[in-house]
C-alpha cells in the first residue's frame, strides 16, 4: 500500500515536471508573423485530426465499456475508460505542445543549435514524462480505488485494454494520415509540378507537417504508453499468482510499480542532464560537488556540433539507465525479494539497449547494410528494393536472438529464485518493466525528432536564413538517429510485454494444457501467424487509397486556383487536411476492428487453448514482420540520404532516383504497417487477458 | 507385406511408363541443324551444372552418411544414401529429357499446337512419374530389406532426409542459377545493349535457358519428391505408434503406401487422358464403350485453342483425383480401418485444390489482385511494389485458413476414429498423403512449362516462322497457369508434411511436455520463426551476387569479342554457363548448411522441447513468408504480362516500365527464396526426426 502511494506521488511529481516544461516551451519566442501563421495552420490541422479521431474513439470506448460492464463487471469497464482517457490525454498533450514547440524551435535555431535543441527536447520530454506519469497515476488511482477487492489486478487489466485501443487507432490512423499526406504532397508537388519539398505553394504541405505530429508524436506516444502500462499490468497479474515461501504475493504485485516509480526519478534526472542551462537545473547543479557536475554534464553551448549534441542525448539515456539500476537494487533489497529479480530487470534493460544498437547498425548509413542498398541501386530500382528487403530480413536475426536469450535468462533466473515456472514468467514480465523503466527519457529523445522536422518545414516556408535550415536539419538528422534507437525499444518492449501478457492470460484463463500438438493449437498458431500479414496488407493498401485522395485534391487545386504556381494566390490547406483526416479515419476501422474481434472470436469458437496458440503465433510472426518492415524502411530512407550527401553520384543521379523508389516503398513499411504491428500483438494479448475468464473449450470438443 | 509388394509393383509399373515415354519423346523429330545446335548447347550446360552439383552433393552425402552411421546406425545411413540417389536420379532423368524435349517441342509446334503440347507434356509426365515411382520403389525396397526389424520405419526416415538434402541444394542452387542467369542476361542484353530476349548474340542466353531447366524442372521435382516421400514416412511413423482396438499397427503403417500406390494408377490414367492420340492409348480407348471414351477425353487436335488445351489438362487432374478417391475408398474398405481415415484423405485432396485455386486467383491477370498492381503502377514503380507486397500478404489468408481447417478437421476425424490424439495426428499425415496422391499427373502439368518456355527460346534463336513462336508462347502461358496451381500444391503439401513430420518427431523423441510456456519453448519458437527470414535474406543476396558475375562476363564479351553485336562472331556461351554454375553452387552452401545445423544445434544445446518449438515456429513463419513471396512474385510477373497485352498503355509505356521493376523484384521471390522455404521447413523437420532419439534435455536445465 505504501509502495502504491509512493508510486502515485512520483507519478504526480512527473506531472509537475510536465507542467513546468509546458510553461518553459510556451514562454519561448514564437517567431515572426509568417512563422506564427504557418504554425497556426499546423496547429489547426492537428487539432482537427485529433478532435475527429477522439470523437470517433469516444463512441468506440463507450460501446466497448458497455460490453465489458455487461459481460464482465463495472470495475473493468471503469478501468478501460480510465486507460483510454489517460492514453488519449497524454497523446493530446504531447501533440498540443509539439505543434507549438515546432515554431519556437525554428525561432530558437536562429540563435544557435543548442537553443533549438533545448526547445525541441523539452517538447519531447513533455511527451515522455506525460506518458509515464499519466500511466502510473491512472493505474495507482485504480489500485487504491479497488483496494481490498481480491480481483483488483484483474480489473486493472482493463486499463491496459483501454490504452491499447487508443494506441491502435492512434498508430494506424496516424500512420495512414502521415504517409498519405507525405506521398500525396510529394507525388504532385515534387514530381508533377517540380516544386521543392515544404514549399508553401503545395496545398498538401500543411497536411504533411500535421502528419509528422499525429504519426510520430501522438502515435509513438500511444504505442509506448501501451507497452509501459501493459508490462506493469502483466507483471502485477503474474505476481498475484506467485506464492513464495518468504515474501507475500502483495510484494510481487507492487514490485513492478516500484521499479516504474524509481524509473521516473531516473528519467527526470536524465532529462535534466540535457537541459543543464535551465535556471532550475542550474540551482540543483550548484548544490552538487563540482567534480560530480563536470562528470555528469556535457554542456551544449552556442558552438556545439552535432556530435556533441548526440553525446549529450546518449549520456542522458545512459545516465538514467545506471540510476534506474541503482534505485532498483535498493528497492529489491528493501522489499526482500530474491536478487534474481533484480538481475531479470538488468537483463531487460540490457536487451533493450542491444536491440536499439542492432537497429541503429542496420539502418544507419555509416554502416555496411544501408550502404549495400545504395550500391545495389547502381543497377536500378529493382535491385535496390531486393537488397533493402534482404537487409530488413537479415536485421531480424539479432533482435530475435536477443529477445530469445533475454526470455531464456529471465525465466531461468525466476525459476532459480522460486522454483516454479510462474516465477520464471514473472521474471520475463519484470524484464519488460526493466526495459521500459527509463521510458521517460528515451521517449523524449525520440519524440523531439518530428518537432525538429516541423521546425525545418516552417523555416523553409517562412524564408528564414539558410543557416537556420542547416541547424534544424542537423537537429532532424540527430532525431533520426535517436528515433532508430527508440524504434528498437518499442519493438523489443512490445514483444516482451506481449509474451508476459500471454503468460498472464494463460494463468488467468486457467488453460490446463498448452500442448503444442493439441487439436486446436496448431490451427491457432497458423491463423495467429497470418494476422500480421493481413494487417500489414490492409494498412499498406490503406495508405495507397488515402494518398490517392490527396493527389486528386492537390491536382484539382493546381488546376482550378489561378495564380497558385506563381505564388499570387494561396492554396486551400484545410481541404487537404480534411481529406487526410477523413481517409485515415475511415481506413483504420477495418484493421482496428480485426485486432479486437479475431481473438475474441477465436476464444469463443475454437476455445481458450487455440487462443493461446493464436497469440503466440501472432507475437512471433508480428515481431519478425514488424522488425523487417521497420528496418527495411529505415535503411531505404538512409540509403537515399547517403546518396544525397554526394555518394554514388549524388542527388539527381540515376542511383538517387533508384533510392527514392526504395524510400517510397519504405514509407508505409516504417511509419504505418511496421509500427502498427507492435500494437496489434499487444492489443490482441490484452483483449484476451481481459476476457480470459469468459472463454471455454470452444465448439470443437473431441 | 502384401501391400508393400503391391506398392513396389505399381512403382515398377510407373518406371515402365517412364521408359516408354522417354522412347516416345526421343523418337520425335529434333528439328533442323540450327535448332539441334542450340539444343546441344543447352544440354551441355544443364549437364555441366548437374554434374558439378551432384559431385558436390556426393561429397556431402558421403560425409553425412558416415555421421549417421556413426551416431545412429548403418540402416539409417543406407536409407539416407538411397533417398539421395533416388531423388537425384529422378531429377537427372527429368532434366535429361526436358533438355531434349524442348527442341522437339519446337519442331512439333511447327505442325500444330496440340502436337507441341503432346511432346512437352510427355516430358513433364516423365518427371512426374519418375518422382512418384522412384520414391515408392526406393522406400518399399528399404521396407522389405529391413523387414522384421522393429525399427524398420525409423530407419526409413533416413530416406526422407536424403531426399530433402538433395531437394534443398537442387532448389536453392537451381533457384540461384536460374535467376542469376536471367537477371544477368536481361540487364546487359535487354537494358544496356537493347537486343531482344532470347537473342543468340547474348552470351548469357544459353545459361538463361539452362536455368529454366535446373530451377523449374530439377528443382521443382526434387521439392515434390521430398514432400511425397516425407508425407508417406510421417504417416507410417505415426501409424507405427498407433495401437487401435480393431486393426494391427501394421495396417496403419502400410495404409499410406497403399494410398500412394493407387495414386500411381490414377495418375497414369489421368496422364493418358491428355495423350489420347498415342497408339497405346488408342488401343485402350477402343476397348472401352464409346460413351465412356467420349466423356473422358477432350481430344486436342490441329485446331485446338488454348482454352481447349487447358480443359484437357484440368480434366486429367480432376479425373485422377476422382479415381484416386474411388481407389482409396476401396483400399480403406479392404484394410478395415475406420472410414474416417478415408475422409481425412478427402480433406487433404480438397484442401490441395483449394490452395491451388486461391493461388491462381491471386496471381492470374484476369483477376482483381494482379490488375490492382498494374493500376498502382500508374503512379510509378514504388506504388507497384507496395501494392504487390500487399497482394502477396493478403494472399496468405486463404491458404492459412484452408490448412488450419484441414488440420482441425483431420485431427477431429482421427480422434473420432480411435479416441487418441495420436490417431488425430496420423489423420493429418494421411491428409498430406491424400493431397499428394495425384502427384504423378499434377507434377506433369507443372514440369512441362519450362520445356515449352525453352522451346520458345529455341524457336526464336533459330528464326523459325513467327507462328511457331505464337504456339510455343501459348503453351508457355498455359504452363504459367498450371504452374500457379502446382505451386499451391507444393506449399500446401510442404506444410502438411512438415506438421506431420513434427508430430512424428515429438512421438519418436518422446517429448514429454510440449507446453508452450516451457522455459525453452518460447525462445525456440522465436528463433524458428526467424530462420525463414534469414534464409530468404541469404538466398536473395545470393542471386544478386551471382547475377553480378554474369553481368561482368557479358559486358566483357560485348567489349572484347569483335563482331558480336553484328552477328558475325559467336559469343562464348560456355563461360557464362560455368560462371552461373560456380556462383550458384558457392552461394547455396551457407543457407543449405544452416538448415541442417541449426535444428541439430538447437536439439543438443536447448533440448528436444525447444527443438519442437523451433520447428513449429519455422513451419508457421516459413509457410507465410513462402506464400507471400511466391504469390507476390507471380502477381508482379502477370501484372507485367497484362500490361504487355496492351492494357494500361501497353508495352513500352511508363506503366510497363514500373511493372518491369515489380517483375524483377518478384523473380528471386517466386523462383528462389519463396520455393526454397518449402524445403527449409521440411528438411528441418526430417533432420529432427532422424536424430530424434539422440536429443536430451539440453544444457538449460531448470
Amino acid at each position: 500500500m505504501l509502495s502504491i502511494i509512493f508510486t502515485l506521488l512520483l507519478g504526480l511529481l512527473g506531472i509537475v515536471f510536465v507542467v513546468q516544461q509546458i510553461r518553459f516551451v510556451l514562454s519561448q519566442d514564437a517567431g515572426n508573423e509568417t512563422m506564427q501563421e504557418i504554425a497556426a495552420a499546423i496547429q489547426e490541422g492537428a487539432s482537427a485530426f485529433l478532435n475527429r479521431e477522439y470523437r470517433f474513439l469516444s463512441g468506440f470506448v463507450v460501446v466497448v465499456a458497455v460490453i465489458i460492464a455487461f459481460f464482465l463487471n463495472w470495475q473493468t469497464a471503469l478501468s478501460f475508460v480510465t486507460g483510454a482517457i489517460a492514453s488519449a490525454g497524454a497523446g493530446y498533450l504531447g501533440m498540443y505542445v509539439a505543434v507549438r514547440a515546432n515554431v519556437r524551435t525554428a525561432a530558437a535555431a536562429q540563435r544557435s543549435l543548442s537553443a533549438g535543441l533545448s526547445v525541441a527536447f523539452s517538447s519531447g520530454s513533455i511527451m515522455g514524462m506525460a506518458v509515464v506519469s499519466f500511466s502510473l497515476v491512472g493505474m495507482t488511482f485504480l489500485y487504491l480505488l479497488f483496494n481490498g477487492d481480491p480481483n483488483q489486478i484483474t480489473y486493472i487489466t482493463g486499463f491496459g485494454f483501454g490504452a491499447s485501443s487508443i494506441a491502435l487507432f492512434a498508430r494506424v490512423g496516424g500512420g495512414i494520415y502521415t504517409k498519405a499526406a507525405d506521398v500525396g504532397a510529394d507525388l504532385v508537388g515534387k514530381v508533377e509540378q517540380g516544386i521543392p519539398e515544404d514549399d508553401p505553394r503545395n496545398p498538401a504541405v500543411i497536411a504533411d507537417n500535421v502528419g509528422d505530429n499525429v504519426g510520430d508524436v501522438a502515435g509513438m506516444g500511444a504505442d509506448l504508453f501501451e507497452s509501459y502500462s501493459g508490462s506493469i499490468i502483466a507483471a502485477a497479474t503474474l505476481g498475484a499468482v506467485l506464492v513464495s515461501s518468504d515474501t507475500s504475493p502483495l510484494t510481487f504485485i507492487t514490485l513492478p510499480f516500484l521499479v516504474a516509480a524509481v524509473g521516473v526519478i531516473a528519467s527526470l534526472l536524465g532529462t535534466l542532464m540535457v537541459k543543464a542551462d535551465e535556471p532550475m537545473v542550474q540551482r540543483i547543479l550548484q548544490a552538487l560537488p563540482a567534480g560530480v557536475t563536470e562528470a555528469l554534464i556535457v554542456r551544449a553551448d552556442e558552438n556545439s556540433t552535432q556530435e556533441t549534441l548526440l553525446s549529450v542525448l546518449r549520456r542522458s539515456v545512459w545516465g538514467a539507465s545506471v540510476l534506474v539500476l541503482l534505485f532498483t537494487l535498493i528497492v529489491v533489497l528493501i522489499t526482500g525479494v530474491s536478487l534474481n529479480y533484480f538481475w531479470a530487470i538488468v537483463v531487460g534493460l540490457v536487451a533493450g539497449n542491444g536491440i536499439a544498437y542492432a537497429t541503429e547498425y542496420y539502418t544507419s548509413y555509416t554502416e555496411k547494410p544501408t550502404k549495400s542498398i545504395a550500391e545495389a541501386a547502381q543497377t536500378g530500382a529493382a535491385t535496390a528494393i531486393i537488397q533493402g528487403l534482404a537487409v530488413g530480413m537479415h536485421s531480424t536475426v539479432a533482435p530475435v536472438l536477443i529477445v530469445a536469450l533475454a526470455t531464456l535468462l529471465s525465466i531461468w533466473l525466476g525459476i532459480r529464485a522460486d522454483g516454479t515456472i510462474e516465477a520464471g514468467l514473472y521474471a520475463v514480465a519484470l524484464a519488460g518493466v526493466g526495459m521500459l523503466s527509463t521510458l521517460g527519457v528515451t521517449l523524449a529523445t525520440d519524440a523531439y525528432g518530428p518537432v525538429a522536422d516541423n521546425a525545418g518545414g516552417i523555416a523553409e516556408m517562412s524564408h528564414l536564413p539558410a543557416e537556420v535550415r542547416v541547424r534544424t536539419d542537423a537537429l532532424d538528422s540527430l532525431g533520426n538517429t535517436t528515433a532508430a534507437t527508440g524504434k528498437g525499444f518499442a519493438i523489443g518492449s512490445a514483444v516482451l510485454t506481449a509474451l508476459a501478457l500471454i503468460a498472464a492470460y494463460v494463468s488467468v484463463a486457467n488453460v490446463e494444457s498448452l500442448n503444442l500438438l493439441d487439436p486446436t493449437m496448431l490451427p491457432g498458431i497458423l491463423i495467429g501467424s497470418m494476422l500480421p500479414y493481413l494487417f500489414s496488407a490492409l494498412t499498406m493498401t490503406a495508405v495507397g487509397k488515402a494518398a490517392q485522395g490527396i493527389v486528386m485534391e492537390v491536382r484539382r487545386q493546381f488546376r482550378e486556383i489561378p495564380g497558385l504556381m506563381e505564388g499570387t494566390a494561396k492554396p486551400d490547406y484545410k481541404t487537404c487536411v480534411a481529406i487526410s483526416t477523413e481517409n485515415a479515419l475511415r481506413e483504420m476501422i477495418l484493421p482496428g476492428a480485426l485486432a479486437v474481434i479475431v481473438p475474441l472470436a477465436t476464444g469463443f469458437i475454437l476455445g481458450k487453448e487455440a487462443l493461446a496458440g493464436l497469440l503466440i503465433g501472432a507475437t512471433a510472426s508480428g515481431f519478425l514482420l514488424g522488425v523487417m518492415m521497420a528496418n527495411a524502411g529505415g535503411a531505404w530512407d538512409n540509403a537515399k540520404k547517403w546518396v544525397e550527401t554526394g555518394a554514388m553520384g549524388g542527388k539527381g543521379s540515376e542511383v538517387h532516383k533508384a533510392t527514392v523508389v526504395g524510400d517510397t516503398v519504405g514509407d508505409p513499411f516504417k511509419d504505418t504497417s511496421g509500427p502498427a504491428l507492435n500494437i496489434l500483438i499487444k492489443l490482441m494479448s490484452i483483449v484476451s487477458l481481459v476476457f480470459a475468464s469468459s472463454f471455454g473449450a470452444g465448439f470443437f470438443t473431441f
